[in-house]
């Protein structure tokens, strides 16, 4: 075990813990802020820290292929290369390489696949994906996996999952383990309770520092979701992080906290921010509305960011009407420190023991919506 | 006169001032960041502030069609709406108007034109120009001129010049004197000496709170400018500050300061880090060549800029090739910084009588250029 694992509290099945590795401490549960192409889009760090954020999430397929993981290496690795001297975790490449429909294919060994910038031919195997994560410095590496589609039969499930686990061996003997490091093993099985059981079982037959739980957020809606979590995350090591992959609403996190998880990652936040959408305590408000135009008050009078504290939703609907960048740089800001408000709330709420509190009264105020216009 | 201009020092024709607003007080020689749909592209209003700049450029014309001037009254103005509580100065919309080929109609007593946003007609007039900008709460309003074009005959300048002399003295009567608040007039005359006194004569006669210096940076070439800038600058009052619009690259401001200009503003440091320009001391960088693609190097290692201290010219360059947000909003407050410290070394050089020195070792550094590649 190369990286440190503090369970601080419990509520309930939910945990309040404590992620310690080579950049810093990470006080889960936490929310990863996506930063795609070694930044989180329309954010400068320093900004993305003052949100609260600890940790963010890298992506393997997209470093790769620019500037490339041997450029990002020669430079110092992710965090110096994109300024950003807290923890980060890549992803594997697994889940984008699988959604290149028509340019990619997978053989028992890995994928082969066209690069989405220029059309050249790379390769994908769990060494190879290792290798990348190790170049770019991450702290917390994912294993090599095919995201199962949804929906998907049992037997075509099966095939993909038990490919993952032969994967997730591989990749276990790829990484080099070293203090403040880890690798996290992830769960397929699509919605099939076994295959879900079987997975478990041969990942942590295998033994990881952290376990994800994949292919989820695909489709199957959120009742799903939480029925595959209630199945999935007891089963689950006590003593390691477990990682939602991909998730997601509000609601959704705090769901999903309820039922074990510790960490998460999602684009909802930064990508909402830049088409005008703002995720508020009182649920989602479409900025780019008419009934903004004139409205003085700010996205939500109760939040501290930013955007909220300098700005009436007529400015923030003026400057998205106007195509103005600084529109999903204040939106993007406020939806990142929503999120990581919502997560040091589910937090306290643990350490408080008052989790079933806090999230009836999240859900009271989000099916309340969103305040009436003046 | 209802604004407060204090002379603090000169050094040959060059002036070290203060102008004191409803808003605060700017140094001169100021640079005035252009703020043209109520924001600083890319920019925080606090990250402008950042660079040390104390008085940015509204635009009549974008403003009045979106999201309306009276809109932006309703809403407290435009420091409110904008979150910048520092002075700001409008233009009155004539320049742009005059740019609409096709678009606009010109007549003894104003200009009637059709929006670039959604084709609808407005009108602006001295008076309408002056009211709007009222509304807007600018610190310091324009008189409403015609931009002469570049070239024009001397018949044309002179008929031209004559319009804007004419719309000047209406723009004067329309003005509502109030402490803190003035009216600048706006000397034009092509490249006309003849043309350029009379119109100072025009404006002197007429009284306004400072002048400006208009139809310039149009096309006619530094050496002409600073030719006309020779010939007028001389024949303003001296204790009104003098306003060069539309200027311009920094050797522009090294040499109109030395001329005896006091305030400028141009779109080029936030245009041009919008398509991966850098102005730096050692003149422009394209971080788009590959040159970069690998220098871990700053853009500019005596800069103390985000962009210059916190990232390589490689993570740059990346970033403009991925088309991030976070490129345009690094280099544009790059830019903004640079020409901030630009203006703050210009003030220095005055107070101290050194102004010769200060010009002579800004050109050969900008003569040298880029460093080369490693």
């Amino acid at each position: 075990m190369t990286l440190g694992f503090e369970i601080l509290g419990t509520d309930g099945a939910a945990r309040r813990g404590r992620v310690t590795l080579a950049h810093g401490t990470v006080e889960t549960p936490a929310f990863m802020p996506v930063g795609t192409a070694a930044t989180v889009k329309a954010m400068r760090p320093e900004s993305v820290a003052e949100t609260g954020a600890e940790i963010l999430l890298g992506n393997t397929y997209h470093l790769m292929l620019r500037p490339t993981a041997e450029r990002i290496a020669e430079l110092g690795g992710l965090h110096t290369f994109m300024n950003w001297p807290k923890p980060i975790l890549t992803d594997s490449g697994g889940f984008q390489v699988m959604s290149l429909a028509g340019r990619r294919k997978i053989d028992a060994d890995g994928v082969t696949f066209r690069s989405h910038i220029d059309g050249s031919e790379h390769r994908l195997t769990p060494a190879r994906s290792i290798e990348i994560q190790d170049l770019l410095d991450a702290d917390i590496t994912m294993a090599f996996d095919e995201c199962t589609p949804h929906p998907a039969e049992h037997g075509t499930a099966a095939e993909s999952m038990r490919l993952s686990m032969r994967w997730a061996k591989l990749s276990r003997s790829a990484f080099r383990d070293r203090p403040g490091y880890g690798l996290f093993g992830i769960v397929q099985g699509s919605v099939y309770d076994d295959l879900r059981r079987e997975s478990v079982t041969a990942l942590t037959d295998i033994g990881f520092d952290g376990y994800a739980i994949g292919g989820l957020a695909v489709g199957e809606g959120q009742a799903e979701m939480f029925r595959v979590l209630d199945v999935t995350a007891p089963l689950l090591p006590d003593d390691r992080p477990r990682y939602l992959m991909g998730v997601g609403k509000p609601g959704d996190l705090v769901g999903a906290v309820q039922r074990g998880v510790d960490m998460f990652d999602c684009v909802l936040p930064s990508r909402s921010g830049r088409t005008g959408q703002a995720l508020t305590r009182r649920g989602a408000v479409n900025i780019r509305n008419a009934r903004h135009m004139a409205d003085p008050r700010p996205l939500d009078p109760d939040c501290a960011c930013p955007a909220c504290t300098g700005y009436s939703r007529a400015y923030l609907h003026h400057l998205s009407k106007a195509d103005e960048i600084l529109g999903p740089m204040l939106l993007t800001w406020h939806n990142l420190h929503y999120y990581q408000e919502l997560m040091a709330g589910l937090r306290a709420a643990i350490a408080g023991q008052t989790l079933d509190d806090f999230a009836a009264s999240f859900a009271e105020q989000q099916a309340a919506g969103d305040m009436p216009p003046l």
